[in-house]
């Protein structure tokens, strides 16, 4: 009775781990989000795969716990790190309901979509960050401006998670006015969209200028601090070495 | 004329990427801090390395630049990610002292310490949370102290780089102490030594017992936020889904 809960990482099979794959070739059922199974489904093409609509994240981890029960292996994926914004806290729930503790859990990191948003753009998280999420489906919208606001006034660069969707399309700018009541709108920032997918796409602006972006779900947004440049169209945030 | 800045990840080979070992592949030299490159140097051991001991790291960038100007591939290495406290900041740094931007620069993400050091504990960093460093060698502490602070108040979860050294024994109980005069100082807190490495420890306790506790240098601090319990001996951080 084991549960794998395995960070995939940005999209591309090279940037998952050897312990993922391992992982992954271990399992007899590999449960998630069908867009996330359909970027690894070809390393392990054998694997039975369940997977619900977005939203479907309660029923994907009771299915991968119930299957667990009858001594199956199971495998459940996240994008990126499973513990960031992932399926590990939400197993430990499921379990703790269950009032089933005896499934061994194995929590396996990816690569977060802060490291691999930051690798593309240069090096804006090179120290003190924060990563919030505009969804407001589970965090209220007050406590997120709350952090947005403190985040900013502390310094920290900003690395924003699920910027935008279809019901939330001005999140972003709104996200953006509170960092610029704190910090210059002229903070160098920058944006990258499906990363190490087809399709990626990165752009470096400031933080007026991303206030007035249109972008989607797949998008993961970084804001600098006052330590952040552009250095030959990077993104770079000093740490403070004296070169 | 390439530069490759690595992130090597916690430390056991399984947790780097199938892209990292690539590029380390790819290289004719290795650059980084010993202790790094001895947990990678197995897998590659036929390259040449070159390392300098610990507050080196301007020199290592300056010494990678050099080489990469004479045609040569070079493979700057950190562990954890490279962009997150990592060499990849000053690699751009020292590039554009010396004027040289054509040298390729190619980040390759790693797991860094906050995705490792969850998956040990459980899944604390499952909302938004702060990456912040103790050490004030390049941070003045008195910023250190306001974004400990702002980001306690904030309800973030909160991992700590670099808690200890041996010139700054009591900075973990100062940082404590200001994160408590914010939230309960019964807050579920946890740490993990050498993750992924030879002798991994690690301990979950409350805030006010994390502030008398000694750590060193190789240890990664996680602080919850007041959605953080234990569950089955397990640090979970809820995202306020209805199980």
């Amino acid at each position: 009775m084991k549960i794998y809960v395995i960070g995939t990482g940005p999209g591309e099979a090279s940037q998952l781990t050897g312990k993922a794959l391992k992982a992954l070739n271990d399992s007899d059922l590999i449960v998630g989000y069908q867009v996330y199974i359909d970027l690894i489904k070809h390393l392990v093409p054998d694997k039975e795969t369940f997977s619900t609509p977005m939203k479907g994240e309660v029923e994907r981890c009771k299915y991968a716990v119930e299957t667990a029960s009858t001594g199956k292996k199971v495998a459940v994926i996240s994008s990126g790190d499973a513990g960031i914004y992932g399926m590990a806290g939400l197993i430990y729930e499921v379990l703790e309901a269950y009032g089933n503790l005896e499934i061994q859990v194995e929590i396996i990191p990816g690569i977060t979509a802060a490291a691999s948003a930051a690798a593309v753009l240069g090096a804006p998280l090179t120290n003190d960050f924060a990563v919030i999420s505009l969804s407001d489906l589970l965090t209220r919208w007050e406590d997120i401006e709350i952090r947005l606001r403190l985040a900013a006034r502390a310094g920290f660069a900003i690395c924003i998670y699920n910027p935008s969707s279809r019901r939330r399309g001005d999140y972003l700018r709104k996200a953006c006015e509170i960092i610029m009541s704190e910090i210059s709108s002229s903070t160098p920032c920058g944006y990258v969209k499906n990363i190490g997918r087809e399709g990626q796409e990165s752009k470096i602006l400031t933080l007026e200028e991303l206030a007035a972006e249109q972008v989607d779900m797949f998008t993961t947004v970084i804001i600098g601090n006052s330590n952040t440049r552009v250095i030959n169209n990077r993104l770079v945030t000093s740490r403070g070495y004296r070169v």
